[in-house]
C-alpha cells in the first residue's frame, strides 16, 4: 500500500490561524475491507467553513478533531476497490480530507460520487460545480428567490461561490454587482464573469464609503444580497437595501478568528422589511441535482469561467489555507497533490 | 358643528419625544360633503410605531407631517352621516388620529368599518381584535409559523400585541414565554393570559444575564422569538435559539431616540441557519379577516382576555404616550374621549 502525507490539526488556534495549528503525518494506507475503495486524490479542495471548524465552539458543524486528518472535499481517480460499482480509474469526488489517499466505505450514502469529466474538467466538481456552486445557487434560487431587473449582490465576487453566483444571476436577467478586493480581482470579476459592476472593497475601508460605491453601482438599491463575509460590509447593504430585499447568509468570515462583529443597525430589516436567512448547503441535498445541472450547463457552455489558484503538494496545504483567509488566492482554492 | 380638540406634531424630538413637541388646538369640524360620515371618537390608539413616524427619517412610512393632527386609530360613533351605508349610531373603526371628532369620506375603501359590539367592547377593536391583534397574529402564522411542542418568546408580553400572541400560540400548542417589566405585569402574563413562564426583564438588565434567565424559562431552547423592543433582549434570545428558529421582527422601540443599537452577534443568523423576517401589518390586508375571526373567537371565549390602560380625555393623550414609550403602561394603551 502506498505512503499517504496527511496535514492533521495539531491544536487550535487563538485569534487568527497560523501553520503551527497544523501538523504534517505521514501514514500508511490500510489494506482495503469489502465494499471499500482506495482513492488517490489530484486535488483537495480549501474552504472558508474549514476555519470555522478549527474553533472548539458551537456551530452548526461538529468541531474538527485535534489529532485527525483535516476534513474536506477531495477528487480523485480510484486505485484499487473491493466495491462492485467503482472500479480502478474511475474519476471521482468524496470528503477524502488533506491527505493523499483515502479509503471509502463506498456503500454508504453520498460518501463518493462518480463524475464525468469529457466536459468538465475535474478540479471544477470541487468549485463551479460542486460544493460552492450548490451554496451559490441555494442562496439565490431559494432564499433571493430573483425576479428579472432586481439588483444582487456578491462579496467575494471572484470566488468559487461569487462566481458560480454572478453567472447563475446573470442567467435570470439580474443586475449583478460584486465586491472583491484589488483592481485585478475586479477586473476578472467585470470582463471576464461579466458582473455589471464590481467594487474594490480596499478603496472602501469603512461603511460610509462602501455605502456610496453601493449607490453609485447600484442605482436602483439592493434587492438580493448574498453574505460570504460579514462585518461592515454587511452594514453598507442594510444602507442601500430596498423593501423587502433579501439576505442569503452563508459565511461570515470576518468573524472566525473570534472578534466581535456586530451589525451596527439591525432596525433597518424592519425599516425595509428584510428577510435574512442563513443556511448550510449540505443540509439541502435535494436541491444538488437540479442546481448541478445547471451549473455544470453553464461551465460546459462557457457562461461560467471559474478562476482557480492552485498550490502543488500537500506540503502546501496550510499556507494556501491561511493565504485564503486572507482573500490572497484568485478564484477557487486547490490543492494538487499529483 | 362641534368644536373638535386636536393634538398636533408641533415639532420634531431631538433624541427622547417629550410633552413639547405637541400641541394642543381647538378647531371646528366643517360641514359634511356627499359620502361624508362625521365620527364621534370614543378611542384613541396609542401605539409604539408612532414615535418612529415622528422622526423626520426614511421608513417604511411617511413621517407624520408637522403642524397636522396626530395619526392613529380610532374607534367611535356615527353621529352625521352623508353616506348611505352608514346611520347615526354606528360603531365605527378608523384612522382618525389624536383629536375628538373626524370627517371622514367612507366611500374610500378601508377608511370606515363597522363593528359588533355585542360580544367584544368597542375598545379591543384598536387592540385585540384589531391592528395590534392581526400584528401577533402575521408574525406568528406567516413568519415563525409555529409546530406544537415548539418555545415561543414574545416581549413587551402584556402589551396588545404580545398577550394577543400568547393566546394564538398557546392554540397551536407551543410553550409560551413572555418578557416584561416588573413583577405585577409577569404576575399577568402567566396567570391571566396563561403564559408558560415570564421574565422580568428589569432583574436581568444585560444580555448575559437575560440569557441565563432565557436557558431556565426554555429548556428546550427557542423555536420562534417575536420582537418588539430590540437591544440586548435580541442578543439573548440569539443566545438561545435553537437550529432553523424564526424571528418576526416588528418593532424595535429601543431604538426610537435615534441611538444606536447594534446586533452584537449576528454569525448566530448563520451558526443556527436562521430566519429573520421584518414585517408591517398594513402591508398584508389579505390576512386580516382570517386574523380578525380567530382574534374575536378568542375575545368572545374569554381564552384571550387583552388589558387595557386607560387616560381620560384628549388633554392626556401625549403623557400617557411618553409613558407607553417607557413602559408605563399595562396593556393596550387607550385615550378615552367620552
Amino acid at each position: 500500500m502506498p505512503t499517504n502525507k496527511q496535514i492533521h490539526l495539531d491544536n487550535r488556534p487563538d485569534g487568527e490561524a497560523v501553520a503551527g495549528n497544523f501538523k504534517l503525518v505521514t501514514a500508511e494506507t490500510p489494506a482495503l475491507k469489502d465494499n471499500q475503495v482506495l482513492v488517490r486524490h489530484h486535488y483537495m479542495s480549501l474552504d472558508p467553513y474549514m476555519r470555522g471548524r478549527m474553533n472548539d465552539s458551537k456551530s452548526y458543524a461538529q468541531p474538527q478533531p485535534l489529532g485527525q486528518v483535516m476534513q474536506g472535499g477531495t477528487a480523485g481517480e480510484v486505485v484499487e476497490s473491493k466495491h462492485p460499482k467503482y472500479a480502478v480509474g474511475d474519476k471521482v469526488v468524496g470528503f477524502g480530507g488533506w491527505q493523499e489517499y483515502s479509503v471509502v466505505d463506498a456503500s454508504q450514502p453520498g460518501a463518493l460520487k462518480k463524475v464525468d469529466t469529457t466536459q468538465v474538467p475535474l478540479s471544477h466538481y470541487l468549485g463551479a460545480v460542486g460544493m460552492p456552486g450548490v451554496t451559490a445557487w441555494y442562496g439565490l434560487v431559494k432564499i433571493i428567490a430573483p425576479k428579472a431587473g432586481e439588483t444582487m449582490v456578491v462579496t467575494a465576487a471572484s470566488g468559487a461561490v461569487g462566481s458560480a453566483f454572478g453567472a447563475l444571476a446573470k442567467a435570470r436577467g439580474c443586475r449583478v454587482v460584486g465586491i472583491a478586493g484589488g483592481p485585478d480581482k475586479c477586473k476578472y470579476v467585470t470582463d471576464e464573469l461579466g458582473f455589471d459592476a464590481c467594487i474594490d472593497y480596499r478603496q472602501h475601508p469603512d461603511a460610509k464609503s462602501m455605502s456610496a460605491a453601493l449607490k453609485e453601482a447600484c442605482p436602483n438599491g439592493i434587492d438580493g444580497y448574498f453574505e460570504n463575509v460579514g462585518g461592515y460590509i454587511f452594514d453598507a447593504v442594510l444602507l442601500r437595501a430596498n423593501a423587502f430585499s433579501r439576505v442569503a447568509l452563508c459565511g461570515m468570515i470576518a468573524g472566525y478568528d473570534g472578534q466581535p462583529l456586530p451589525l451596527a443597525n439591525p432596525a433597518l430589516i424592519l425599516i425595509n422589511r428584510m428577510k435574512i436567512e442563513g443556511f448550510i448547503v449540505s443540509e439541502h441535498m435535494e436541491v444538488w441535482p437540479e442546481a448541478l445541472a445547471e451549473l455544470g450547463a453553464l461551465v460546459a457552455t462557457g457562461k461560467l469561467r471559474p478562476r482557480e489558484s492552485v498550490a502543488q503538494g500537500i506540503e502546501a496545504a496550510p499556507e494556501a489555507f491561511l493565504g485564503l483567509l486572507k482573500g490572497k488566492n484568485f478564484g477557487k482554492q486547490l490543492v494538487k497533490l499529483i
